[in-house]
């Protein structure tokens, strides 16, 4: 998919200008989650003024999938909270996803086109900022997919919708222990997680087939025979949920917005701000 | 000032409930800080709903000074998200401040009077929260008192201004670096702290004399000799300083703001919530 010989290893040593320059030329139309190491990475929404005070309302209503770490002002292409002045968020994302009237109508790699005077975009928590931490802190791992769940969230005003979560996979108890301690202190990435054990238990259908980001991490060998049974864990293994940034996404189908303009999962905004930088925390 | 005989201590066992229900009663006029301890107490900024958008921006872009629990919607007096259906923000708070066009018309014990259908109130994050987490863990600490700063604030629309701050001096370093740790924990209480020392730094003009929230726990013996000094520390002690619920109010006036109602300085909403019940963290 992506044009660039550069590899993810090369790509996580990069500044975020450097990474975005890249993404905006065209050159990068993958998943970004690995690159830029330490910076606070986002997932998007963009809805016209009108929706702005709402999706907020939303937002602070469901902060574990939903966090908002800036807003631009209407018609500003600019997250300047948390960028500097030369990002783009209409070409600096590998990819979006545009919904008309609760349809995606669209998957481009820039929103050039789609940009309007009224438009108001919010960057929200990713759970690569916390994966990150994990690594760090030497957590034993495995991201797995991306679900719709059952879990209904606080409505405000004209938006509803379920939860999108993530799955991710611990080695042992005490791996799953210190997840749990580490993303409580980071609300900007999730904050802690929503759900410990079988995803059936809040909607998730088929752990092999996650509606919203493929499968990767899990071994072919358990794949076949668990099918329809949960999950293939190896003993002693916690299987944790997360809230997920695609969750506007369900509101903007669920509710019918009438438009709205997101990253494409996994696919994600790179700001100049450091994962630690937030002062509240 | 109150016309309850009830002391500090029977306070801090009441429910929330039963607590709200004696300050509307009118028995109880004075700061109920250490009421109900473990509930969630916030501070109040009610604006029309043509404003609302600009306050919660406001609030999401300074976080540490105004984090937003809940919102009402617009005409609704009860924050259902966070206390149970008979609780009444326009009556259930010790003291109000009425603002019109930046300046204070009124400071009511009630806002019955004044309640319209088109106003939105948010519930903000208030220190004693976080406070009663450091006596819990042993954190030896004496509050001061609340003050204007220098500190600017990121605009938000037409709403602009500087944060309000509460000073609180801990025994020694191990308290502080302990407090830095616990508050941190608790974006529902200000967070960590946004300056460590001096006052004047930060553009407080007189410890001595707060702007907002009179002096208490420093020694008079100290008091005569130091005023303009800075602060009377005993020898090991660390002073460190918060941003303050009052924020808004510093908005209201500096921003010009048609309308706003707000909480009088330390007189708190109770909420029905625990502190230690907001899921993200």
């Amino acid at each position: 998919m992506s044009k660039s010989k550069l590899t993810e290893d090369e790509a996580g040593k990069l500044s975020p200008a450097e990474m975005r320059a890249i993404i905006r030329r065209g050159e990068w139309t993958e998943p970004d989650e690995m690159a830029c190491l330490g910076y606070w990475k986002a997932n998007m929404a963009i809805v016209p003024k009108d929706w702005a005070y709402e999706f907020l309302l939303y937002a602070q209503r469901n902060p574990q999938p939903c966090w908002v770490g800036a807003a631009t002002d209407p018609g500003d292409p600019c997250p300047r909270q948390i960028a500097d002045k030369d990002a783009d968020l209409r070409t600096d994302l590998p990819r979006y996803r545009v919904f008309e009237n609760g349809k995606i109508i669209d998957e481009p790699t820039d929103i050039l086109k789609y940009w309007r005077d009224d438009l108001v975009a919010f960057l929200i928590g990713a759970f690569p900022n916390t994966a990150w931490i994990f690594k760090n802190a030497g957590v034993h791992y495995r991201l797995c997919g991306a679900y719709n769940s059952a879990i209904p969230l606080v409505p405000a005003g004209r938006l509803h919708g379920n939860m999108a979560v993530s799955a991710t996979i611990f080695k042992t108890s005490h791996d799953a222990v210190r997840a749990v301690q580490i993303s409580s202190r980071y609300p900007d990435g999730h904050g802690a997680p929503v759900h410990i054990g079988d995803g059936a238990t809040i909607g998730v259908k088929d752990f092999y087939h996650p509606d919203i980001i493929p499968l990767v991490n899990v071994k072919p060998l358990h794949h076949p025979d668990m099918v329809g049974k949960g999950y293939d864990l190896e003993p002693g293994e916690v299987l944790m949920w997360w809230g997920c940034g695609v969750t506007p996404q369900l509101a903007a189908l669920a509710a019918k917005v009438p438009f709205m303009i997101t990253h494409w999962a996994a696919h994600l905004f790179i700001s100049d701000t450091h994962c630690e930088d937030w002062s509240i925390l």
